[in-house]
């Protein structure tokens, strides 16, 4: 204002516009939840967008696929989630593009979600490790629809083979399992029970006992990661459960009719379940800066990423390192912590501090193989096995399930399947018989 | 043996084998599930044949569409229900054709079951009642695939006007009930609590007051077949919900865009939910003799059908009806008491004795208008209305719906709704999102 000008009344100077800085979240899973559960009440608006409507508890994707919990039983809608929190909002979508310069991310209904900070937590995905006929003919096991496929799909090879007893020789009713990770394990466990208990039932004109379900893996132990304690109990409950288990038996093609090992041999299947190869979630590829080979985003210490320290990626999608520089597991717990550490990272950023650096606490490992027998491997050289590892795998899933009532309805359905050895969900949820 | 030859050894002469009668069912509803539970421990082969591997609970279906149950939850595995009876045998299949002169079946998969009983309990099927666009642009809710189709469908509508707002005036949150009957108003009830509970703090940011549930009835009343102060009660039960009861109004067509009403008017929505129009199977075009304009097969008083006494139909799919020649309605207790009745003229059959005249039993009618909202008619004139109504509907649906885990699940999740107001299961499980 020029002093040779009067004014008449007094100017009301608004303070300045200052709208609350913009945290967007991608992906809810652990590690999104838990870093969006850290904003709460942060002087942020925050919003969480995510391909699907609910967080799925992966953990338990093989008892949806294995017949034991229905499909809603792992799922929990986002939304209900932060439903009480004010200053967190939910977006269905999928990440189509990240402009780290521009900071925005364009999401496939074309909408524009500028940020001030940044946290990407979308996990990984199927990797086929280049072996061909993979992604063609394998069953994948990432997501809630894919668990539902798959246990359709092995409910339904055993009526074809009740109702045609012709194509059992051609390995209708042989499951072949690529991958002795912890998923490949489990997944062998509960489906050598649901086949020699409920199906066994279910099909007693059928001699279940010419099913086959075989785990190939590509090293010489089960479980990597594991102590070989561990590793030995896993292949021994498994061969007593009847699996087959070949070790040192890499793929290397799958087909139409079956697979083949590295060395020759042919298992003839129509089913095959691919746990071995996860990557890096594609939107990897979106990024700026370094990529390791499983396509995960290279971070500093702080988990920030290089030259955009508003952008951080946490969880599988992250190439995390621990202080020794080895590659932290794709585990639950690094996603939570992460996301916990990523939160609390923004909030030293929005009150002029430095961020710290990420450090993963290990809670431990656990894998379970079937009924009342799992290992868990607790910090500090505690191991549990057989029965007390099972108790704990079952105590620390149901703590970590979100939502009480998923909770309640898990456990119901647990014990039930206990009590009676029944897997009650085994039911052929899809269109494919309808007229 | 002529009298001219000697035997050195004695001749045993084999009884006569006579394999033990087959009888085959199709369908694994209320009348089928019954019907074969009747042939327990008779001296018959039972097998029961359905497109899907589980007994729906029909009446819970709409709860699966309104996100209350999940789909598992109403669903049990037919072959566990019968996998203690020697005598039954269960196989998954689509009937093409049914010869009644060769007497037996054809399935999709080629497979032929000859029978010499043949008991069919298909149920019905959505008609269109002849108004254009319903098969292309409506939701029916008759399987367990449509009602999860539908929950889908309503949850994506939401996200879809929270991430643009500008398609709500197009009807982007309007919902069009077609059909005024128990399952049209059993959904309006439980949608107006769904948006007005659940989505209204889901979707914070969207004023959900714009959404609207039309529901459109041809006659003047709702739940035909009630007693005129249900039919009032449940009208004015809706409109203190919210609902949009248009009575009268006839629909003339279904668009992508919208329906419009016999009268000219028109409402803009994208989800027309069909409730109105069902008729027979189509699997009683593959049989002989009169039909009705509904399409279901003119029975006998025995329910067999003319000139074909070792072939009964039952439920929706027969034309039954009662001492004074009215049409029965197509309810579960119809069919449940057809399969009994067929299962019982079956037993007669075997034992050289006259079938009796199927009778009946009003049991009464009930439906659902909303949390603690029903009307239930019980016969001899007692009828119970609100919380009342309600309780005796839960107690009803609770002791029909078959395995002791589902029910325990379902009265979990109906305590959980009650207590929370909440409906845990809003999970969009499809695949449209994925990459």
């Amino acid at each position: 204002m020029s002093p040779g000008r009067a004014t008449t009344r007094p100017v009301v100077v608004a303070p300045p516009h200052r709208p609350r800085p913009r945290v967007v979240i991608v992906g809810s899973g652990f590690g999104g939840l838990n870093a969006a559960l850290g904003l709460v009440g942060a002087p942020v608006e925050v919003t969480v967008v995510d391909r699907d409507n609910y967080h799925g508890f992966w953990p338990l994707l093989y008892q949806v696929a294995t017949a034991g919990l229905g499909p809603d039983d792992i799922a929990h809608p986002v939304r209900a989630i932060f439903a009480g929190h004010q200053n967190i909002t939910v977006r269905l979508g999928l990440v189509t593009s990240v402009d780290v310069d521009e900071r925005h991310v364009e999401l496939d209904h074309g909408e524009l979600l500028p940020y001030d900070y940044l946290i990407l937590a979308v996990g990984s995905s199927t990797s086929d490790f280049g072996i061909p006929g993979v992604f063609e003919h394998a069953f994948p096991l990432k997501s809630l629809p894919e668990a539902v496929r798959l246990r359709n799909h092995i409910l339904t090879v055993f009526e074809r083979a009740d109702a045609d007893r012709s194509a059992i020789p051609d390995g209708l009713l042989t499951i072949v399992l690529a991958g002795g990770g912890p998923t490949g394990v489990e997944m062998a466990g509960a489906l050598s029970e649901l086949i020699g208990t409920n199906l066994a039932l279910d099909f007693r004109h059928l001699d279940v006992t010419s099913a086959r379900v075989v785990l190939v893996e590509a090293t010489d132990h089960l479980l990597g990661g594991f102590s070989e304690r561990s590793q030995h109990e896993a292949l021994t409950t498994l061969r007593n459960k009847g699996v087959e288990v070949l070790l040192n038996a890499p793929l290397a093609k799958v087909t139409e009719h079956g697979v083949t090992l590295a060395d020759g041999r042919e298992i003839t299947t129509r089913t095959v379940v691919w746990t071995a190869g996860v990557r890096a979630n594609p939107l990897a590829d979106l990024l700026p800066g370094e990529k390791r080979r499983n396509g995960t985003v290279v971070v500093l210490p702080d988990l920030s990423l290089p030259g955009h320290p508003e952008v951080f990626a946490i969880g599988d999608l992250a190439g995390s390192v621990d202080k020794r520089e080895n590659a932290l597991p794709q585990l639950a717990q690094v996603a939570i912590q992460g996301g916990r550490h990523a939160a609390r990272a923004v909030r030293s950023r929005l009150a002029g501090k430095a961020t710290r650096t990420f450090r993963y606490h290990d809670h431990g490992i656990m894998a379970t193989i079937g009924r009342q027998s799992a290992v868990a491997e607790l910090p500090g050289g505690l191991t549990l096995r057989g029965s007390l590892g099972w108790m704990a795998w079952l105590a620390v899933h149901l703590v970590f399930l979100v939502g009480f009532r998923n909770r309640l309805v898990v456990l119901v359905n647990w014990a039930w399947n206990y009590v009676t050895w029944d897997r009650a969900s085994r039911v052929i949820l899809d269109d494919i018989h309808r007229v």
